[in-house]
């Protein structure tokens, strides 16, 4: 059993590698929705068990993919029994834009951690706004309800800023570090 | 062809009957998404060739059920061609509770109009917020940007409260002048 | 020095006296904002040395009133230097209308806890949302976030629905206790 | 009288700056907010008969300035009186940060609108969002409920990216040809 699940979809497969390096780092466990939206039994223990899950998926048109909100609708039953009530929450949001709307997708995704009585990490982190930041820099995006990604619309899953990589990375180990401080 | 379309998703037949409601005063077509979250060929060009488009859907776990993403995702390619440019836009949605997070979805519904190149229909009517209002009165529940319903979770699609029903249809009929003034 | 402060401002009382019942049962310490927007050095001491931060006001035109924002603005030393990492956040919003746009103050109240890089904690509990439910039930206005307060705009300091002040109080109490469990 | 005005607050002038340049373009009337929230008689009269009206507004701490905000609540008496119902709305904000929470700013905007019975206008721009894409494109800040700027904390109001000043003009004058329209 891993303290930390980060829940996740990827369209494309970006946000799906920038999931695998950042639980990498700190021994949690990825929840992968299917293309179905769906999850199988085990992955449901999992996040049940967890003490923090982190939601994970790219903004499309304004919000994450349907396939993650199939599994939102999903915890339903979960909301009316307070099953992840107390639970740590965090999110992260990848898109081809600076912004794209990903501030709408942390919002709504900070909302869904409210339903479930959770308690939410921000990402903590200054951003990098000077006229000498650039790509490889911590948070240049300047998110700060969670970490914010952009990957151009013509760029493999290698070439993410190596920064908003890093950003990720530092932000999952803070939820975690929140965690053991509540646990 | 209608001038105004109503693209509707409705769980459990609330959401419907307020939208048939409301298209019946407007001769508005209702465009309702399937239980897979699909629209056929007619229906996307009922949308294509609309000059306003109403979303219509519950609240479900802060936002609108995975179904009616799954529609706002199919969009992505009419947004790339910038297909619904200067549509005029609303929406309204139903939840048990008072607020229940309505607008957040209400927030959601207004960006994806955005993405879309649309000009968005504020509901228009102050609220009946003294005292001696009641549920029969219209927009006793305070919405701004659209309108709002709450259904309790026990109420059947009878006993949807009257004043708001009566704010759909009062909303839905502005939306429909607004085109007009527009083309 | 209290551990937890409820930063305030109160355009007409309500939300005043709504903070001074949930202070009371709490410990916590009141800092209310001047009609000119100010805080005097003790109560800029009260808030640094608090470990969490409860913030308290109305919503006027979609947001906190404007004296509610300079006190905000004027945290923005405090956010580059990080003085406020790590601390817990909270926020509740009362106006006239059911809805009114708390919903907006609050998804602000949020964005400034975690551009502050705190920790927000969340109501925590379900709505009431039968047909049985009444004003003096706790959440029938169906929060998530914070709590949130609807008093009639005809109706005194003394007419506060009870139920919202009892989810004022016992949302405070929360807050309360996950302080502890983080220091 | 002007057709459409602006009103903006500027706290360092790189606001103001891209408000001249839209306005000379579209020949709209600037109404400026001074250091203290206030406007005089002649600044509510512009603003009263405009037909349409862009809030325009650096992001501090989440939001407009407290200036800006004090301005907002000022508008609490026409909105009683639906003075401004059906008016055309728009609006941009420059931060230092790519995101830095500029889109808060924007719903709250856009909330603003929708009290007053406004009707909201998107940018109506695809993002430039390729790996060529640079600063000196039109809206590489990938925004879509209205324009976004970023103005490097260091840098001085000569140095706003092109393409972000040439984003707000183009938004400006599609705002006011969709003031024409409706008129």
């Amino acid at each position: 059993m891993s303290k930390l699940a980060i829940v996740v979809f990827s369209g494309y497969g970006h946000t799906l590698k920038i999931a695998e390096a950042a639980a990498a780092d700190t021994d949690a466990v990825l929840v992968e929705i299917d293309a179905n939206g769906d999850l199988d039994e085990d992955q449901w223990q999992q996040l049940n068990e967890a003490k923090g899950i982190i939601f994970a998926a790219p903004t499309y048109m304004g919000n994450v993919p349907w396939q993650f909100k199939k599994f939102a609708d999903a915890t339903s039953s979960i909301w009316a029994q307070r099953g992840w009530q107390n639970k740590v929450f965090g999110g992260f949001s990848n898109s081809s834009s600076m912004n794209g709307d990903k501030q709408v997708t942390l919002i709504w995704m900070q909302t869904l951690a409210s339903q479930h009585g959770g308690i939410w990490v921000s990402l903590g982190l200054l951003p990098a706004n000077t006229k000498e930041a650039d790509r490889n820099d911590v948070n240049t995006l300047g998110g700060s309800a969670g970490a914010l990604v952009q990957t151009p619309a013509d760029a493999s899953v290698n070439e993410i800023p190596r920064g908003d990589i890093e950003t990720v990375k530092i932000y999952v180990a803070r939820v975690s570090e929140i965690i053991d401080k509540l646990n």
